[in-house]
């Protein structure tokens, strides 16, 4: 059901960067659900994870050993078993599967941040992920992202991956990343699970810089319906073997490369919503002529989250009634509806809080019938702008989400 | 499809209030869809509005005449059509009702208030419903609160009343509502439409106190999908027919007359969440132990909100993982998940932001599983706490409301 979305066809390994998929049967057997990245030594990692009070015990332990700013050399990440609301038992399962890691690979434990996605509020089966951790070392190698993607999906009905290469002073820079989604997607701060790798010798201030960057643009402009997951995470790895000069956020070469990272990033974002669950249309959502970038986001996430526009947009309804109805409830002070203009492509529905004399309902309908368009808000306020991406809301969301447990 | 909602039995009339409906064929023909309450001289009548900033045409025209002061003699409804985002147009399409109801009542137009609930964003068919007033008026009757029940419908399934009768030391006295919903759900002041009457000899500001006061837990306290209409609107009209002296906001009768117009309201509000669109499960939210009562309702609500949770509902699947997820996501400052305990009915989920250790699956699943449950919430912080009324989100949300303009 994905919009207009094909698994990735090529990408690029990243010098210093391993990968290797295992299966370890978390919520049934028959699939590789855990995955190894590894790391060169000197890479520097720098993570955003959920703003969610209820985050995860892995998300935890990856806020405490980012902190202690130790050399991280793996990641371990497994699908199926989310390992949140488990309380001081998930913290020690997670202690304990990056220590079986430690083990095998020589590093400390602090050196191994864990990750975790999929149902809420179940241990995870710690003795079958420890037994397949030394197979998942014994997988690693550098062309591995592809089933990387795969190993790491829930309900996405796609695996999502891009790459790309690009030229600094010292030489071309290689950024591959891999992400999933696709329900309980509103990221604060980051989205589910997303993991980019560049060779990039970024210093550790300016890889923070650079995911500050890329994910505000990207991970925090989707949304599928609202919830903000227990586990989002998002992780920025520079190998730094691309060699050269350590490259810090002042540095010329630190735009090409942010820039790089962000198309990258936005890429991820946007196939996220494109396999939103039960998606049919990929919508983008810009609202300009805000007073500012937060008001212009509030409006855009008051489109994306109404269950009536979803629907309307899910039965091809150009229902500009409720596109008007999700702008005025968005809580902006002093707005006035007099000013406001709004389109779907470049058909215009509303100008100066009414109808347009131009509009007919048959313009409208063509635009929505397609599988992907924006929806395009002037506020009449001032010059400040926002974009974001999200999707229909189909039976199969129901669906989807009445049938997951089971 | 509504739970455990049974159309009202008996509907009191009110003393000094007539109701008379017609049919206009405002959206199609073949049902009576305009509603005209008539209100004795000396009536006094408050309203709540929607704060959605794209308030409709006969929301605009209602504050402005309220606040006016003008005595109040009629009010006209029609479903079918919002009149809403219709600009100046669309304001004097409902001064020109209210004054084709002012001249066969003989009244001044600012006597007549107007309400609309339907279609966004179409004139309303004014010749039709001009023409249909006489009708509506000569078919003014004291016992026609079922018929009015009726006529305001839009996707309610079930018409929507409620009728109390309570003592006061000057004698008894009616009160006598009507309310409908059922989409695009989530006041923020008042609910869609309401009407509520009562014979009672309030004073203007007892009238507009005891709305305050019953709206805030009840109407306000309800949400069917988190959209807030442009057409919201709650009025309590109290016609003064039941004689005494005037009753004012202090005076000892006020309070047994609040309580019964609060008990009607909550009702109603009730009412709209069992009728829900596409509703199989009526959910109280009860958030306790919260600092604040605004943090109580902003918990309340994000778990009432949230598309994950309300399928999970629909599936009859006691997923509490997405009920943590959504009180980590609501944004409460400092808020500690260790603290947190979660129950369905009486059937303990979560202590101290862990699986209660007597908890089993069958037992949340045999909660969840009847029509009509409790999810109750201890924030372990303070001792507000706030109640609220919610439905499930199931497949026949979905198809009403991608079909509603088809």
């Amino acid at each position: 059901m994905a919009v207009n979305l094909a698994p990735p066809a090529t990408l690029h390994p990243v010098p210093g960067v391993r990968l290797g998929v295992a299966e370890a049967a978390i919520k049934k057997p028959g699939r590789k659900d855990l995955l190894l990245i590894e790391l060169a030594p000197g890479s520097r990692v720098a993570g955003v994870f959920t703003r969610n009070a209820f985050c995860a015990a892995p998300v935890l332990l990856c806020r405490e050993r980012l902190q202690e700013g130790s050399a991280m050399r793996a990641m371990l990440v497994n699908s199926g078993n989310a390992n949140a609301a488990t309380g001081s038992g998930g913290l020690e399962d997670a202690r304990a599967t990056t220590a079986a890691v430690a083990q095998v690979l020589g590093c400390a434990p602090g050196q191994v941040l864990p990750f975790s996605t999929g149902v809420i509020g179940q241990r995870l089966p710690l003795a079958r992920m420890v037994e397949a951790v030394p197979r998942a070392v014994a997988d690693l190698r550098a062309d591995a992202w592809q089933d990387a993607a795969r190993a790491i999906m829930t309900t996405d009905t796609i695996p999502k991956g891009v790459s790309r290469r690009v030229a600094t002073a010292q030489g071309e820079v290689t950024v591959t990343g891999i992400a999933k989604g696709v329900g309980m997607i509103y990221p604060d701060m980051a989205t589910m699970l997303s993991y980019i790798a560049t060779d990039a010798r970024l210093t550790p201030e300016a890889v923070k810089e650079c995911l500050r960057r890329a994910v505000e643009v990207s991970f925090n402009s989707v949304t599928v319906d609202g919830d903000t997951s227990t586990n989002d995470s998002c992780v920025l790895m520079a190998t730094a073997q691309a060699g050269g000069r350590d490259v810090g956020p002042q540095d010329a070469d630190f735009e090409p490369i942010c820039e790089a990272v962000t198309a990258v990033c936005v890429q991820l974002a946007q196939a996220i919503a494109r396999d939103g669950e039960g998606a049919t249309r990929f919508i983008t959502i810009e609202v300009g002529g805000a007073a500012s970038v937060a008001e212009a986001r509030q409006v855009g996430y008051s489109i994306a989250h109404s269950p009536l526009v979803k629907t309307a947009m899910f039965a091809g309804d150009a229902n500009w009634g409720r596109i008007v109805m999700a702008i005025g409830k968005a809580g902006v002070a002093g707005l006035d509806p007099a000013k406001v203009a709004v389109a779907l492509d470049q058909v215009q529905l509303i100008e100066r809080g009414e109808p347009h004399p131009a509009y007919r309902e048959e313009l409208g309908a063509a635009v929505v019938a397609k599988p992907e368009f924006s929806i395009r808000v002037d506020l009449g306020r001032g010059d400040a702008a926002a974009r974001l991406w999200t999707c229909d809301f189909s039976y199969d969301y129901v669906k989807i989400n009445a049938e997951y447990r089971t």
